[in-house]
């Protein structure tokens, strides 16, 4: 039973500063993922989703597709897509999932294929993912698989899609057993970051995505991590330029990660910095209801500490980490007991990382640079996440 | 409502001449399917699946691995495949699937991805598929799904899997609005075709099975064909040497033709020769209950009409191979009145091959040789199934 006591309360959501507003003054950003005949751009500024009509056809695709949204995106954002693709001349349907977690899952994925057939979609349509990392995830993976494969388009709505999931062709559903079970790579045909759309996320799904952001700073980029140390409250507050620049660099991140390895033989893995920790947090409902950039807000500044005892980060890294990640209205630290924590550590066995039944972290040898594949000693694991 | 005498009732199994028996003196022959990286070998002889272990040593597999297989095969051959693998220091668990199409479903992967992760399968880890194509499909989609995808092996039991299936990387499931309708394209690490496994499949099985046989003839070899005619009854007989040069001339053509288009952007299609219309017979319960290789037997002999009346294949072809069937012991007609035709023809629009809402067909102009995309129009087709 998980105690009250445990459970994670986000903060308050203070009112914004400058409120919600249009970024339509800034311009489009163009990233480009260069994987062969997977390659493809990420297009990133206010307003983009207009557009989706015009890049559908600019991608040589053509007749029926479905947008797959959820029950908070649609409402909001699906008319504008089917009318953008109708003016192109594409007959689009909508197929909406529930909003949450729970989406992702073989039942879903079931609810979706049994609609696109219904809708009569054939291998020469496709589909446009509108929505968070859940329906990101998902409807690639509807993509992936509904006649061995048909063309997506990635139009996220969140920040931590813009930033993460939409980019690298990861996707997949949940098991009961862990998250991201089944899955498959299985590349966009086009991503379009919307920054408009990021106007009305509700701050603390905004705060999570900030916890993807802040992980390309300390696995990748020292000179992110020190202009997010400096912009931060301009990033709190959704200012249009610090948002697209930091959009757009979180992408290219990603993209030269991606493009290094594509199917995670080795480099990628480095992206999970964090997980291990926050997808146990996330797949066991013992710990309290986290967001998943809430869950690796934790589990980043848990890997920190390890890296300290493994790798010799210095501690004023470990503090940096820390501060910033709190600074952003993230948790940085659980209380557990010791079954608590043990538990914990046996969720953490079912992750896709595990090896021969060994747990494997990836750590920071400094701000800016992370590695794969570093065992670390239980005791170490459980002292990290105390 | 099926009318009874629509039905089909497949004739009385007559006993073999000669009995079930061991092949094991024929050689072992080897077939390699080249696709770069994803190359494998399909190795054709009797008594193959004993050196299961020492093959997935050689691939360089290690650790855990599940056997997926049905309710008929997994007793029969679960055991000696576990041994071989135990042999070779592999730690096998056994997962088995309900006999019949029925298990090539989205709920049927699920219970296979639960299992896989209670066994605590891991990226490293591998599947054999054992068993005939249902298994082969769902084990083959269950591995390339599970943990965005692991290694595979197919031991085909059955000839229809050792001919076709198991062969080329077309795995998936169905949906109830159609056959293979959810699936992917991923090529196994070695095909073991065991002729023994022939030995006691159920004569009906047996002949449905050479439902594709005959279409290789039909679709890419005249030489093969000549040679089913005059060589039939050994082939029924199950005779060894003939059996052994039949499966691996099959092998051989079906890794041509995927050599050339893996992911059926093109020629591939040929192989669906039948197929348009036998799905369709398979997908509705209207027609009785076929075995693929009967509804594709009947949907190649109307192809083959419809390849006289658009390609001017000659009469005295279509006899012929209408005849083989015959002889095989397959149906060759169905008898269907006019609101059957269209319900039948409505099935058809749900097939993958469907493009703009036209069905197009896979027609030969000869035997030996077949083209793909054809445009019918709907009264032929209609006559063609009468």
């Amino acid at each position: 039973m998980p105690r009250r006591d445990m459970r994670y309360l986000p903060p308050r959501a203070k009112p914004l500063t400058a409120g919600p507003r249009r970024l339509s003054l800034a311009p489009v950003r163009i990233v480009h993922v260069p994987l062969g005949r997977r390659s493809y751009d990420i297009k990133i500024g206010p307003g983009v989703l207009g557009r989706l009509g015009q890049e559908c056809a600019r991608l040589g695709l053509r007749g029926r597709c479905a947008i797959i949204s959820d029950s908070n995106v649609a409402p909001r954002f699906a008319r504008g897509a089917r009318q953008s693709l109708s003016k192109s001349a594409f007959e689009s349907a909508v197929i909406s999932v529930p909003a949450g977690e729970t989406a992702k899952s073989l039942k879903s994925a079931q609810a979706c294929y049994d609609q696109l057939a219904a809708h009569r979609l054939e291998r020469k349509s496709f589909i446009v993912a509108l929505g968070g990392g859940v329906v990101g995830d998902l409807a690639g993976f509807v993509a992936a698989t509904y006649l061995r494969g048909i063309a997506f388009l990635q139009v996220p709505t969140t920040l931590l899609a813009q930033v993460d999931s939409s980019v690298g062709g990861k996707v997949g559903v949940n098991l009961k057993a862990g998250k991201n079970l089944v899955g498959a790579f299985y590349q966009p045909r086009l991503v379009l970051c919307d920054l408009d759309t990021l106007a009305t996320l509700p701050a603390r799904e905004y705060r999570a995505g900030l916890a993807e952001v802040i992980k390309y700073g300390i696995i990748y980029d020292a000179g992110l991590f020190e202009l997010l140390e400096r912009d931060l409250p301009k990033l709190l507050d959704r200012e249009p330029k610090t948002l697209a620049s930091v959009v757009a660099r979180c992408c290219e991140i990603k993209a030269e990660v991606v493009r290094q390895d594509e199917t995670e033989s080795g480099l990628r893995a480095i992206l999970n910095f964090g997980h291990t920790i926050g997808h146990a947090l996330e797949a066991s409902s013992h710990f309290g209801k986290y967001l998943h950039g809430e869950a690796i807000a934790i589990g980043q500044v848990a890997a920190a500490k390890l890296s300290a005892e493994v790798l010799g980060l210095p501690g004023r890294a470990v503090e940096r980490i820390t501060n910033l990640f709190r600074r952003a209205g993230l948790p940085t630290a659980l209380r557990l007991n010791r079954p608590q924590q043990q538990r914990l550590v046996a969720t953490m066995k079912l992750d896709k990382k595990v090896s021969g039944g060994e747990i494997k972290f990836v750590l920071a040898r400094r701000i800016g640079s992370a590695e794969f594949g570093h065992r670390v000693p239980r005791g170490l694991i459980e002292r990290a996440i105390t």
